[in-house]
């Protein structure tokens, strides 16, 4: 199963009652981070996942508010006892912006792993996770990320059996491998069913919306998008500094057929008792307003109680 | 009159309930920011003293819990419409550490002074500002400051007549200048009472305490000390990472002949509620326990009403 927060719903700054936006994902112990601003590592704490386990911290671009966090989490990590690499990845510059935040971090008894993207489309393999970057449409070059994770096809004992496979061949097969034994080749798919459907968690904040977006995030289970405002009044508005309406994401995520958009990045100027999604589910039904610390747990359907 | 906020009490780390140890002075429009950590313009947003008119940062040293918080206030002063320069000061190494910090930072509105200070007293009068900078004993180079403002002695009209002060020179006289006049020398004393005690604030964080510190926040109306752990059962432990206890903090206000002591930078491992005091007022009476956004004005006393 995997768990997903968002963290956060802020956009531009962090207001006394919304931390800045973030997405926090946990699967078989080990978590990827979405954007990190000042007190992501705050709204953290009150989640209580803990910071030890902290593997991947994907960041969207280097405006303050997605990464005026980092040297804090970097050096709160650090204290938590972990000695395994981080992998940090960003869009072009990460070198030069990392290495100049983490002036203040000394002794950090990590290894820290700079992925630094192109501005294409990109999936990455990391342990379980395959995050692709989407390149997007901002101000500054920016990068949403999908988050993947695959499942293999189920094992058929009666499969394998009727195609005569040797039992010392099964776990090789499982994994994926092709076995040579006494002259006779086996491959995967004689021990395997259908391929199965895993898990697909998409993030899209900072951007106009594309049609290149739809396809990278298409049949996400999960749609964390920005709603910087929600209704078509606010058109000039977010089209000047290049974010994006609630019902824009709207639209996006019917395009895409995901199952569930969450909307964030709220504007500073509307306070949280304004925000009003009722145009935007009319749009897509499956619509939540974003809160900070909004959790939510994917598992296989095959696997619910 | 000088009003004074301490915008958060904590040490080492932010926490959900407890902001980064700072403190905020604001005297005639203009104000004075010592420390920024991650949170500092979210508490000083609930304080509502606005960003604009920060004219002054002080940090003490370059640990993350007393900058971490700099780069993203620096763009909301910005964004606040700020046109003026803005100065910060801080111990050697500020010049790297701030052009590492503010690399996200661009097109900041207004120009940044950087006052790199040796590792010495010394004093820097800016507008109505006398800052002295303080060496401390932590682990690496840290500074403390006080903060006067010093005022005028106050100009006697009977005293300027009795000494046949001709009016003209009255008012260069009161600046404090000495007037030249018809082949006569005039001086501030013709026409000025006794001096007046204006008013001195003292922030002193992360260090051992020792002589040099009481002597140069002696006499504060206001001691803002450091009090990472309350009593003496916790000396070894200070003493290994550099810090202080509340109740060497009460030593120092004692001898110090200070006003007002108020205790901050708590370790995250003692919660609020446990935060007891009792020991440290046995030595020195008026200390009171931080809290975030604690704030006091102090007026002067020819003018209380």
């Amino acid at each position: 199963m995997l768990d997903i927060c968002l963290l956060g719903t802020s956009g531009m700054l962090p207001l006394p009652d919304r931390y800045l936006t973030a997405l926090l994902l946990r699967y078989g112990g080990k978590k990827v981070l979405i954007d990190c601003g000042e007190g992501t590592q705050v709204t953290m704490k009150i989640l209580g996942w803990g910071y030890k386990s902290i593997d991947i911290i994907c960041i969207t671009h280097y405006h303050g508010d997605h990464i005026t966090g980092l040297a804090g989490l970097i050096l709160t990590i650090g204290n938590s006892g972990r000695t395994e690499p981080l992998t940090i990845m960003g869009p072009p510059g990460l070198h030069k912006i990392v290495s100049g935040l983490l002036v203040i971090c000394h002794d950090i008894p990590f290894k820290i792993n700079l992925v630094e993207l192109e501005m294409y489309k990109k999936t990455i393999q990391i342990d379980e996770f395959f995050i692709t970057a989407i390149p997007l449409n901002h101000k500054v070059p920016c990068l949403g990320y999908s988050v993947e994770i695959k499942r293999n096809a189920k094992f058929l004992v009666e499969k394998a059996e009727k195609n005569n496979v040797p039992q010392v061949a099964w776990r090789y097969l499982q994994q994926g491998d092709t076995v040579q034994l006494d002259g006779q080749q086996y491959t995967p798919d004689m021990v395997l069913g259908d391929s199965r459907k895993g898990f697909k968690v998409s993030y899209i904040t900072d951007t106009r919306p594309n049609e290149k977006i739809v396809e990278a995030v298409a049949q996400s289970d999960l749609f964390v998008c920005e709603g910087m405002y929600m209704d078509y009044s606010e058109l000039e508005q977010v089209k000047k500094y290049k974010h994006m309406l609630g019902v824009e994401a709207a639209e996006m995520a019917k395009q895409a057929c995901v199952k569930e958009l969450w909307l964030t990045h709220f504007s500073p100027a509307v306070p949280t008792s304004s925000l009003d999604i009722t145009n935007v589910k009319q749009i897509f039904e499956n619509t939540q307003l974003g809160t900070d610390r909004k959790t939510c747990t994917l598992i296989y359907s095959d696997e619910e109680s």
